[in-house]
């Protein structure tokens, strides 16, 4: 049995409040049990040097977490002058991510900017960031339609992302931080409402992982993510 | 007339929300009209260097905002490496509003870790920060007295902040953004439960002010200060 | 009796030394007894970006600690990698301070850049360094009139600053060392010639303060800076 | 037809360089064909503060890449005062690798940091890494061993990674710099002697992949690490 | 008799190998005995600010170590966030050198960036890097002459440069790691192709030298150079 | 004629004036005509790390100028951040200078810490840096004895410092700004009192020089050197 009850394929409870603080373009306040990202998408109206006057855009995000969003009090990296090595590897997944799925010259000479901002920890911080991420930018887009700024939607495909693993020799979905303690192997998969896959990387912990073992938590994977993304349609009401 | 409607003695609305995160010893949401500020009390059974095997204690603070917490989007103080003048500024005074009121031989040879998160501005973070830190302060207390680790409280008095300025040449209680942007005064006041003050920083953003108008001023954060302090109460149960 | 044989309302032997340096277009050596702070006033013909274009000037300050001018050596900010939140604090505080008396549209599309860096510290170096500050800023200002490069003086007032304290239960006026690190109440006053309130810094380090004794630390701050003013005055000859 | 010429399944020339330098305890250059890393073994008897008296090893890796080992020049980290992200990524990536296949408590208390520097970049550099790394930590292991400092090795298995990915529709083996610039899907594996897996990072930098493409980039992956593990094994002459 | 066994005027073996790595405009493996460095030389057709719309060129370089390049492992500046003091001495030395054979109005608007990584060290780094880098230059000068971007060399002279000093009491030539830790006075000289000095850097480490020391040691570095440049003649078939 | 009408061979006006701040155990204004320098050494009962209980004490240098000590104001080295590589440079050859002539184990396990902060710069800054610094680490050294810290002066002799350069053609002493920044040549020079070399650092910065004008620089280098010194204990009385 799982240290939470639930069954091997079972995601933990999911909520997605949109409109969460008032000023960004999209705000968005992701719950993946009890782990929980403040994920803002801000649109600026200018790219970075290396694409000005190409007529393409760019999606690009931060990670941070509150120092206390811990069970023990993290460093407040802004006090230590510089984000981890941990830090930098999840907001470069997390703009990677969402970049897969948007058309850079829909988007036009613009950027948005992406926070996700952990408030609360239990596991599964990235792919709660992605998740909750891909509507707040959803929204920001949305804006932009309202606005007349953009005549054509530059979204792709919805994208979404979720952990699993092995703990205890069972392959598990949307790992909590006690099973993600202790487990053999983690991964964290990336995927796109059509059913493929935009980022893989999985972990072994401890015992190294089979082609079966993998093949069955890619399965596993795909099952979580198609209902996350019927969980972000829903909360966008599309 | 306020930009808010407000009468110039009167506060915004004022919400404390205990236990707002799971982690931290003491976690509340604090919130001033719009801004809202994650405040918690992290203990940590050691003390800095400087006062090992003294048997005394500590109390320090650090903030923060959220990039996109305001208007525009602000960069991320763990991105640019480094804190800037106002952050340093701002996390010094919730350290020192809130040692005020602690005895820190009763405290013992422990640190109590302050950390003041604002995810959405509207003026006045650092008062609504001290307000709500000394509730987080206190819930720690209560926890380590209920374990036993500390006989007695020592916490000497409750303790709020309140601002107050010049606007439109009127005196007024708690500036909101757009006041705080647009007055010729602003005057952030720190007051213990017994009426008497321990910050007072004041600055004339426009024209130098009187020493009528300081007087005027230092009366009205008397009283908000005293009706802060009462909503600590009720919040607490005392 | 004050450590320093002073009455309560005495201020230190004020010496301002005007052309102390050879480069700067304004070079003061202000001392409050042992206090010595060097502060240059530097004219640059260009704003910084967010001015650009605006018609407008500024003024901004500096401020350092020579590693061995406290009683013991302090690590230089410039080996540390950072200046210190107390640096950053007081070099806020002195180009606000600084700032209320220019009128940034006379004064045109140019920065004063000010330096204050103290040789000797013995208390009140943030006071002496303003006090000293606006004579170099104002032999600065005479330099530009001088050569025609101003038609009209942007000086709108004249500012001073002055400390005021608690000190074993009285109140005082100036205080060095061995009174600051031993009060109850430091407070840091800026006012302009015509005896209104630019800034006004109160910290309890020990006991809160009650509003009589903060009403009876602004009367004292206001006649010492009205002798500053003069001594101001006496210097520069005006 | 591959930009080199090569077929889909084939590895570039790979070359294992043993005692490349004069001072390490191990120090192999790996070539994949024009990607040439240095890669050295460092044994430090002690280890890092959160190991001390546990009586457990740690291995730990850094990487770098000299400023012109790429085809235009780069900024070097040390001058620009920091290691980017894709740095820190890759230099995790390779100790998390390493430490899949070494017995913590029969290393005991010592560390071997490894150091992977780039010298000449075409594409692989990090699996190029990880396969070098770990020539030149057996090396310095067999070193310990001969000095009776061990006398059971702490290596569990052999550890060699190889990039997969999907070029113009075909899945292709160990990617050059031509290739990895112009690909839809990019994976980087590592895998032990015994034909499991340590890692899997998979990345769509175009089109999504498919669960089928992904099973065939396992498959072309686990062919050509056991061709790297025994060329280490030639190279190592065991 | 030298640790080396060499005579007091005996260089090490002297190796430089051209085309070292492929993707620089100039590439050179320079060896002095047991040292070994990389120099590559990279054209960029800008130049710094401070030169630009001025008709001039500018010659620049960098230094660093490997980390296991030495005895024990250095910390690797990129991770420590800084250059130290001796990495920025040395990167300052080779760049000056350079220059004070470069006409910087014949080399025209462009940059050569040179970059010296030392990848075995056995004392005398600064020279070998000096002497490699020349040729590095050199070659990334023919070039810009093959392509017609130059049309008439910049270059003024040969340049190279020598360590000396006093090792137990006896002048010698060309320092190793040995000798270098244990002399009394280490100098290193550049010189030019016409046997005129660029810079003389002694130091005394233990007894003060005397002026006829002095100038045994610069007399014995002149026949060094001599010697180098004629090897670097050679290796550039001029 | 010298664009100061001294002779080739004469010092610009020297002063050594000693107690010049009253906090540092030596505290010593330097001033080379318009170069003015203050130069603090401060005794540490403590030694750095890598000297723990090895009985032997050290002398160590930090360098700084104020940002308007020069004729354009240069950015404060403590908001950029870091020393610049001639700072670093220049506090390590005053460093350098003055453990030539102290024998550390009769310093025994102390420090002492020099500070050099040139309030006026006009060429020389490091020559009178070392200059006065020698002077005020006599002052500290001379209270160490007086205390009965120490029984036996660990200084060995005296040290100087002076610059000698090739002007128009002429080769001068004591350059100042005028000269330095439109010389041939320039070389820095430490010498002791016994007439011996500690440090030569010559830099053609035009020019490359030869052999004959090195003597002849040494030979005026040694003069001037030999007054500094008799300045230095007219100063010091002894």
């Amino acid at each position: 049995m799982r240290p939470s009850q639930r069954n091997s394929d079972a995601l933990r409870e999911i909520r997605l409040t949109r409109h969460y603080t008032k000023h960004a373009e999209g705000s968005v306040l992701v719950e993946f049990g009890d782990t929980k990202v403040i994920c803002t998408a801000s649109v600026d109206e200018s790219v970075p040097g290396f694409l000005k006057g190409k007529g393409k855009g760019w999606v690009t995000a931060e990670y941070g977490m509150l120092p206390r969003s811990t069970g023990s009090r993290m460093r407040r990296e802004a006090a230590a002058g510089k984000q981890s090595g941990r830090t930098q590897e999840i907001q470069r997944l997390i703009g990677r991510s969402l970049r897969a799925v948007v058309d850079m010259e829909k988007l036009g000479e613009r950027q948005i900017q992406i926070d996700c901002d952990v408030i609360q920890a239990d596991g599964g911080t990235r792919t709660a960031s992605i998740t909750g991420a891909f509507v707040a930018l959803h929204d920001a887009i949305s804006g932009l339609l309202a606005q007349g700024k953009l005549s054509e939607s530059p979204l792709r495909d919805f994208v979404a992302a979720i952990s699993v693993g092995i703990h205890q020799g069972e392959v598990v979905l949307d790992l909590d931080y006690l099973e993600d303690s202790d487990c053999e192997t983690d991964m964290n998969v990336v995927m796109t409402g059509n059913g493929r896959f935009v980022e893989v990387q999985g972990t072994a912990e401890g015992e190294p992982f089979s082609e079966e073992e993998m093949a069955s938590m890619m399965r596993l994977a795909k099952q979580g993510i198609a209902e996350l993304i019927s969980l972000q349609k829903q909360a966008l009401g599309v």
